[in-house]
């Protein structure tokens, strides 16, 4: 973050025709975008949603209320048109980059959607690591190059999104790794299991956990052993928008985890991550602590998808639009304060 | 509210392809939406900003930081399009109807501002009551009129403002007196005074309770007494939103003042009535709880003018694109849960 755009950034605020931070949340954006743009003009225009979908093996353990084949069925509903974020990325005039990594009844071709397939879907956690350390370095360069290619058509806002029944099995497996928290602390609901599937879930989960604990506690190899392909390009592709110097806005409980990674592996990401929506899901706020993140939104989302990050895009548009447009006291012949 | 179409639109969300829920509060506001306006489509658009700007008498009782020239000079500066409500409306495609009540040092012809001047501003509520019985009849009237030409010329989604420096001494004293709690409960900092400012604005308010306080309870004399021209006409609009069955977006502390009287005076204005945020200034959640309200957005705002609610008319247009565009199980050919 640049300092000295967030110090013209904080003066500017505090010139334009309202008492000093009456705009709360929408000036902390404008002027940590300020220097994160390093302008005094931050925009984020134009927004991206990439849109990682995987299957995922541990969804044989029935942690899920939905079949399998909803993650195939559900990219199609996406390209189509017909989806959540399809519906609020369009809607708040977002583009969408799809990108299929593997779906357990094989790829298809679907017009709108890159077809990366790292396998039928990540391995069964419970039994064995969510993949090979080939699938993982090519799960990260697939969240990377997805990256480089928005930011090479001057995209400014990144926003991650993710798709695949079970993933909330993995991402809270991988954040109770990361965050050395027991399962049943981080595991919820996810797509609406009753308590019973709750219970079931911690335990497949704590059974993950148990599996792969005695490996090297690195994150690198807990993203290996516990996440999924779409997790991992998540992960890769918060690093390189880091490394690219790119704002992202973060969605819910899964792409968390993945940026929960992202950090762990290098620290200086977090400058780059601003953080949307508090999920329904539980142990979202586990991670938001850990990240020291307090996110704009609070709405009982628990969809995913992207969706609740799509939700904060016209926030960030107001605080830029403020930031630009507002006229200071002097220009507006306006008394300041006594 | 219509319960035929809060049924189906009920129906409707939980056959989108998403889990049933999991969109939160932008379910609510589509069913919600589709229960006031009759209809399986809901839509807000056209929204339309009612700016009511007026001065008050009660800042000769040195209640803000700002000078009192400062309602005429950001009277101007809205009508330039400098002010945060006249960006923020722009941002989020609300047309903006300014209107004048009276201030302090005249009226003046500005270009986009209507002029319906009741006098040099209300009365010190601290020494008299804020109006006369003929200002009261006048100011709802005008109010009553600006929803009249917004919903005559099709808006659908209205939204009260206000500007008028010392409005929030005179929002406190009103909604003390409605809540029937002391002034230290509801008064706060408003534009920013420091807490010496605002034990002192507090015993203003306290003085202005104990000279009204023999007065008949009923809330149209207490607006009379303790409010101001612009917090009537809000009270007049919001009443005639209701009475034309519009929906309304209410903003923060002084517009819920009179959103407060127009639900005491007719109760069921209340159904049509959307809370946008919550407020800052920290009597605000004394008027959500009273009127059963859980606002939308928590972003620190405390400017008004209408802010809040611009901030949160993104998000009612998600829901209604949500609620049409989402594809359901059927449509998309996915499978609903097991």
């Amino acid at each position: 973050i640049d300092q000295t755009a967030v110090q013209h950034a904080l003066a500017r605020q505090d010139q334009l025709t309202k008492p000093p931070g009456s705009l709360g949340r929408l000036e902390e954006l404008a002027v940590r975008l300020a220097g994160l743009q390093r302008t005094a003009t931050p925009e984020v225009d134009p927004v991206r949603v990439l849109l990682f979908a995987a299957d995922h093996g541990v969804a044989a353990e029935g942690v899920s209320r939905y079949p399998q084949d909803v993650t195939k069925q559900m990219v199609r509903n996406i390209a189509n048109g017909g989806a959540g974020v399809a519906v609020m990325a369009k809607a708040v005039g977002a583009g969408l980059d799809i990108i299929e990594l593997g779906l357990a009844t094989g790829s298809e071709v679907v017009e709108g959607v890159r077809s990366e397939p790292l396998g039928p879907g990540s391995g069964n956690i419970a039994r064995e690591p969510a993949m090979t350390p080939e699938q993982l370095a090519r799960a990260l360069d697939i969240g990377r190059d997805a990256v480089d290619r928005a930011v090479d058509a001057g995209v400014r806002l990144i926003i991650g999104g993710e798709l695949g029944i079970a993933n909330t099995t993995a991402a809270a497996a991988l954040a109770s790794a990361l965050l050395d928290r027991a399962a049943s602390e981080v595991v919820g609901p996810g797509t609406g299991l009753d308590s019973a599937g709750v219970n079931r879930k911690a335990e497949v989960v704590a059974r993950a956990l148990a599996l792969h604990a005695s490996e090297p506690r690195a994150p690198l190899e807990m993203l290996r052993r516990l996440g999924g392909f779409e997790i991992a390009a998540l992960t890769g592709a918060y690093l390189r928008a880091a490394q690219r110097g790119v704002a992202m806005l973060i969605d819910g409980f899964i792409v968390s985890s993945a940026a929960l990674a992202a950090v762990r592996l290098q620290p200086a990401a977090r400058d780059w991550m601003l953080f949307s929506h508090r999920s329904a899901e539980p142990g979202h706020r586990l991670m938001m602590e850990a990240l020291e993140a307090d996110p704009l939104l609070d709405l009982g989302f628990r969809l995913g998808e992207a969706t609740g990050a799509c939700a904060a895009v016209p926030l960030l548009r107001l605080a830029c639009a403020v930031h630009r447009d507002m006229a200071t006291f002097d220009e507006a012949g306006v008394s300041n304060a006594c």
